[in-house]
């Protein structure tokens, strides 16, 4: 079986921190630990207690800690947990790693903690993926959403349509037995009615995803403009803090650097860029080939011109923008250097005037950030789909419930009828992991952080 | 009391890990955990068990964790101390935190948990310095020091001393007390033997200093050089990874960047710079500033030429290179362009030949580098000092001790001899912390990591 040996991890994350966690699964977790534990016997004590004592290899004493024992099936993986609380030193905790790893334990794969979970019946397939979610999660939103998803929202609605449907499949089948016969046990109009039911809730569901998305991911913004308009400057002033060098040479920016901010739960990804033009300088230009790849995964882009650019200037530029697809704001810097009858001209063009540098108009570019994205609509009590793979399970099975309604009245293809209602439930299957296969589960815990 | 209020905080690193402990000590630590716990009632379970459960604000679940529980005094703190450990993800930890704050927690300042240990007698002060040590270890040498003084062999090494020279304090005093009777309880020969024995193992122990110091801080190394003459590639070699932007442009290193090896055992902490010369470009000019400033930190100097440079430029280069005061090695980098006999002409000038692209004659330099700090006489089961503060008061406290020698025989000093073994016993103690002050507490523990 899978889960013959025993793994181990940092639970924590890396560095430096007063205490670190590690985490061991597996039939010999306590056997394994007890081996180098100086202190009471861990073979012999109860499920969830704490035991102080050291970790040694041989005589040498690594570290001082507490063990935490979780006897199987009392634990996250359903087995033998052992979780070893040491001082938060990267040094001692390789030590300790590689002492329980020369006494047998192997090095947990990414996932493998939540995947044995998974295996051994602790959790279903989408509330294994929403664990990830739930610690990625960074907002309200989209912690509410992930851990919604985590306490199974999302697999009970699921799972009550797909029982139906497996009553119709094997009322289906029934029919096929006795085709000769030419009796139809699945009321068709039953049958009918809990399609269309089961197609509004996924329409709903599949629907959701462009709010769930953003919620998860956040919305990735590109400030762009050429360059020392003062892009790094206003990525500061949104941040609130020195995040990028800021210099008053051009092409400073080198690097593009990301970092979020959340405003309203909203959480908006900024992709600062190296500036756009032509360049000779080698590294520049490996930025502002790094600045064009970035504009493609924006959802929007902050378009930042100079005040003083002239007007000419500044409309070739506006009409560029307005040929690209991706929505846009449309910002003019500097704008105390503006006359009022310029500021006027600019405001009836839709621009927004702001001074990065200043600090002024930093509340009416954020309103005008949300209303960009336009998220007054969503609703997180709802159950909304943040995943790509169920959003693709979802559509694939739409598309088999869309055969089933164009054949549903048709008796010489009750065959078809079966075989399409099996596809959707094997669908529906995959999101909570009803139906799995190895490469599904490789892809989904490969994603996951080590230690968990 | 100081230790009246319930502290909490993160103790694990931040950032995205697997789980996140937050900690709580204090005479509520459990209360306020079990005003906010969905589970069992945990004032009622038993020290040392763990709770799986939910935390929750009112209706809203903001994680499922797992409570650990420690009743005082058996725990680290002496207090009830309780860790609660939850999904990594900051938004909850933050969530947990203020939660528990709007309870009556109270947010801890760095290294509280430490200092409450160490004001309930759970340890030593140089025990608790021990664990910010262990914490930060990075290698075998400074990991074995650090876990020595945290289990106290640093500590009753000099209680010993101490507790000898209270002795011969009391006997003076009552030499003072009957001074009209010229008698003397103190026996002067014994005292000058103790005072010797004292200031030998002083002497030993100011200068393990060096030795330790190099051992907890790694020796800084400065690698310096004309621009463009390879030192990024040098340090990427070194560390055997893309750590720095390199690229062909001289000047192209603008922010010094810090990282370490471990050369069996010795740390060395390399200091990358930018390019040393005179420079009008605002960022470089920055750049080199750092560079000087470093270099005065740095206890040994890589100095890197080009082998394409004249000899006539290397020679000016050496000239100025050995005027200073700090040790260097003298490095002639892109050595496969030099002839036999510029090569041999080059060695017998001390230099070192390598290729850093090529990575060619590094262990040669690792050797040298080893040669230089020339720590093969380490002996890590000796007692080590590695904290300034300690060295001062160890030379604060032979001091002391020298000024009674100096009155040791001279019976009309009977008082400034009573004086100075005080003075000399207030040093020592202010090492175990038998002697503190708020000041000093505070110095120490402000260097701590929160959580700890």
């Amino acid at each position: 079986m899978l889960n013959n040996d025993t793994i181990i991890a940092l639970s924590t994350p890396p560095g430096s921190g007063a205490i670190g966690v590690i985490r061991l699964s597996g039939p010999q977790a306590i056997t394994l630990t007890n081996s180098v534990f100086g202190g009471k016997d861990l073979e012999k004590q109860a499920t969830h207690t704490l035991h102080f004592g050291t970790i040694k290899d041989g005589p040498v004493v690594i570290d001082e800690v507490v063990a935490s024992l979780f006897v199987g099936p009392k634990s996250y993986t359903k087995e033998n947990v052992v979780e070893i609380s040491c001082h938060g030193s990267n040094y001692i905790i390789q030590q300790i790693i590689s002492l329980l790893i020369s006494k047998g334990a192997r090095a947990a794969k990414p996932g493998e903690f939540t995947l044995r979970a998974f295996l051994n019946g602790g959790l279903d397939l989408s509330q294994a993926e929403a664990v990830a979610d739930l610690i990625a999660s960074d907002s309200k939103a989209s912690h509410e959403v992930a851990m919604q998803q985590m306490r199974g929202g999302f697999s009970s609605e699921l799972k009550d349509l797909r029982e139906q449907l497996i009553h119709f499949a094997s009322m289906i089948e029934l029919e096929l037995d006795f085709a000769e016969e030419d009796v139809e046990f699945a009321n068709r109009d039953q049958l009918l009615a809990l399609v269309q039911r089961i197609n509004k809730v996924l329409h709903r569901l599949i629907h959701s995803f462009e709010v769930g998305n953003v919620i998860k991911n956040g919305v990735p913004v590109v400030i762009a403009g050429k360059p020392n308009v003062g892009k790094s400057t206003l990525l500061n002033a949104l941040l609130n803090e020195e995040r990028a060098i800021v210099s008053d040479i051009a092409g400073t920016t080198r690097d593009t650097i990301e970092d979020e901010i959340n405003i309203n739960g909203v959480v908006f990804r900024f992709i600062d860029t190296a500036g756009i033009r032509e360049t000779a300088d080698v590294i520049e230009a490996k930025g502002v080939e790094r600045t064009l790849d970035k504009m493609k995964q924006a959802k929007l882009i902050i378009y930042l011109v100079d005040a003083q650019e002239t007007e000419a200037e500044v409309l070739v530029q506006l009409a560029g923008l307005s040929k690209q697809s991706i929505p846009y704001l449309f910002i003019v810097n500097k704008a105390e250097l503006l006359n009022a009858s310029q500021k006027d001209s600019y405001l009836q063009q839709g621009a927004l005037l702001i001074s990065a540098k200043e600090k002024l108009g930093m509340d009416v570019l954020e309103t005008a950030l949300l209303e960009k994205v336009n998220l007054s609509h969503v609703n997180t009590s709802e159950t909304l789909v943040t995943n790509i793979r169920h959003v693709e399970a979802l559509k694939q099975t739409q598309n088999a419930l869309n055969r089933v309604l164009e054949n549903i009245h048709n008796p010489v293809t009750s065959d078809f009828l079966a075989m399409d209602i099996k596809q959707a439930l094997h669908y529906l299957g995959e999101i909570t992991g009803t139906v799995t296969t190895d490469d599904l589960l490789e892809n989904i815990f490969t994603k996951f952080c080590i230690g968990k």
